[in-house]
């Protein structure tokens, strides 16, 4: 079955099958009065002629069309909310202090480990369709409100049951999101090494392997060791880094081998080589940065210097309860100081290719997985700049509407 | 006919027919598992026992319910959008060096001039639904981009044909908002005062007059004269004041009694006092400096000091195309240290006071108006916290839905 979308007003479109850096993350292909035919879900062709007769034939309205979005940095199973915190917040409480009044995570470990599978599956569910809704067609969804074992498998189910509906969703362990009230912070590293690893790369349910090394949670060293451990066991090395103090972790997730480095508020020029030497994918979470009116990091000096950005949203129910994908691409422009081109990359290519999924997602071309959305916009740059409201029109994956 | 709006989780309301300043704008009414009654589009009664019978009952889920949302400051009648201005924006350009280039506020009042009254109405029409979507059931809407009699009378002319469709839209004559190309600014002011000011008047399709008081706009003798100009007309001196730089404006719109002072970033302690002794509501905008990267102003120190403060989008095609209301007041907590309390007073009673609308909108009392808003959301709080996407789950005005 041949479907062709026609009456494009704008495509805009990253290009290639792995992440881009440098110029090339600017380098997006525009095409006008546009078209693109898929069948069976994949991309056959895209064109500026007269559009190819199909099975169906979809009117894009004169309207911009870009690639799904790829959300690839989420904590999107979790137990309960925080919005009482936000007083704390505005009466200028840090994260660690919040933190040490026992809010903060560990609150929402307390609610997590509460919760029960299927509650949480559905909450879940909800919150995914919610993306959808807004453009974002494939994500990542890390644990870590667990910080014990069965809880963090409990997450980790979910994810696995979601990934029924949505192949596209990446599944990120991240026992090192935190340590565990009141237990020992070397034993705690030995647990998830010697045990909570290995029983979870023996379920097969996590692809990635993440860590919060920074300034009060995991050293670098300890950083290090997690992430090798969860190498041997096959998932590949993510690291959160630099959000609060520069304590090394970019050159541990380049020692490592990580595919990328998340936050990177604080990070410097040698965080910035570190990452570039590493060939590590850096990703920008804006909407954390505006919620919790943190550095937005220097992104544009690491795409200057040739590294790959990716931009996603980080949502979470502490530092950042927004799931709107585009509104990270907005605050990415306006406070990051990348441009419309550079973001929409960094939301889909350079997403995908952070989850390890650039090969079938990220570009409208040939061969890639029809995931497309209509946006209620004229072209890319409005997109950015009409901020604050949804303009996903109608979303698509593998060419079937799904919003 | 008689509806019931039940299983309110919280109804949060402000209270009386008039701003409310100082503490008062933070004492919000919550009501947990509330119902509300109303009658012919006018609230009759709010409870928290049983609720009562009548013809029609409206299940709230449990979740929040608000007055609906009054928007007392937008610019939304304006030909083109200025999308292709963000690079310039990105680049770090001010406003006025864009003006100087010949984009900025003269390419809207171009293009505003070329479109026609039809056209103009129904992209006019398009916002103000998607406004309703995200809660706000009344707003203001301002003239200000012909710059000339008949330009300016075609947009007061198409806020008057949507008047017959949502009555709760106040009209205010911005012929003052630039100087038009080219044109003395003396011989402006003139011409608002002796031509325009008096034609507009004589149409009777502006309530307010309004005016840009800034560095390199109109200056505070210029803004008194029109506005006051305007009063002889009949119509309420508003102003936009201290956005770029303090020339006085405060003072000036304190002396000819505006009932509102917008935009105040820049506003220091002597304009606050000049605020609180004239009785006049500062109008807080805290979307525009989010878009433009500027101060959010003094907004603490204000209610601090006894000024009562209102919240709004100014959405416009320049310096912030956003129309969602919530999105303002989630930066006005963030970055303005507003309680939410405060910021829901600001968006409610206090906006419909800055548009003389306080004694039949903002609250949810006896009497007033059966505007209302169910979010999703359990409480104010999450709907604060919630940011980045629109939690209006159903709008409500004199009781029908509307969205």
């Amino acid at each position: 079955m041949k479907r062709v979308f026609f009456n494009i007003g704008e495509l805009a479109t990253a290009t290639g099958t792995a992440a881009v850096c440098g110029s090339a993350q600017s380098e997006v292909k525009k095409l006008h009065g546009a078209w693109l035919l898929e069948e069976n879900g994949t991309i056959l062709q895209t064109g500026e002629s007269a559009a190819p007769d199909a099975d169906e034939s979809i009117d894009c309205g004169g309207r911009l069309v870009t690639a799904g979005l790829v959300d690839c940095h989420t904590h999107l199973v979790f137990g309960g909310w925080r919005e009482h915190e936000l007083a704390m917040k505005l009466a200028g409480k840090t994260y660690l202090e919040i933190l040490a009044a026992g809010g903060g995570i560990l609150s929402t470990v307390r609610e997590t480990r509460r919760a029960s599978e299927d509650a949480l599956c559905e909450k879940t569910r909800t919150l995914m369709t919610e993306m959808l809704r807004h453009g974002t067609t494939a994500l990542e969804i890390k644990s870590g409100y667990g910080l014990d074992l069965e809880t963090e498998r409990k997450q980790l189910r979910v994810i696995r049951r979601l990934q029924e509906e949505n192949p596209d969703i990446a599944a990120t362990f991240l026992g090192a999101h935190a340590f565990p009230e009141g237990m020992d912070h070397e034993a705690y590293v030995d647990l998830l090494c010697s045990e909570m690893i290995p029983e979870i790369a023996k379920d097969g349910i996590a692809q990635f392997c993440d860590v919060f090394c920074d300034d009060g949670v995991f050293t670098a060293e300890q950083s290090e060791r997690i992430l090798l451990a969860g190498k041997r066991f096959g998932m590949t090395p993510k690291m959160h880094a630099d959000e609060i103090k520069e304590i090394g972790g970019t050159q541990a997730a380049a020692r490592v081998g990580a595919i990328s480095c998340d936050h990177l508020s604080e990070t410097g020029a040698e965080g910035i080589q570190a990452l570039k030497d590493g060939g590590v994918i850096a990703v920008m979470l804006p909407a954390t940065s505006f919620y919790l009116k943190k550095p937005y990091g220097d992104f544009r000096g690491m795409i200057d210097a040739g590294v790959a950005v990716a931009v996603a949203t980080d949502m979470n129910p502490g530092s950042t309860p927004n799931l709107s994908l585009p509104f990270a691409m907005t605050a990415g422009c306006l406070y990051g100081r990348l441009t419309p081109e550079e973001v929409l990359t960094g939301a889909t290519l350079n997403g995908a290719a952070a989850i390890g999924m650039a090969s079938r997602l990220g570009t409208l071309e040939p061969g890639k997985q029809a995931d497309l959305v209509v946006w209620d916009a004229d072209n890319l740059d409005q997109l950015i700049y009409r901020y604050g409201t949804n303009r996903a029109a109608a979303v698509y994956k593998r060419g079937a509407r799904m919003a």
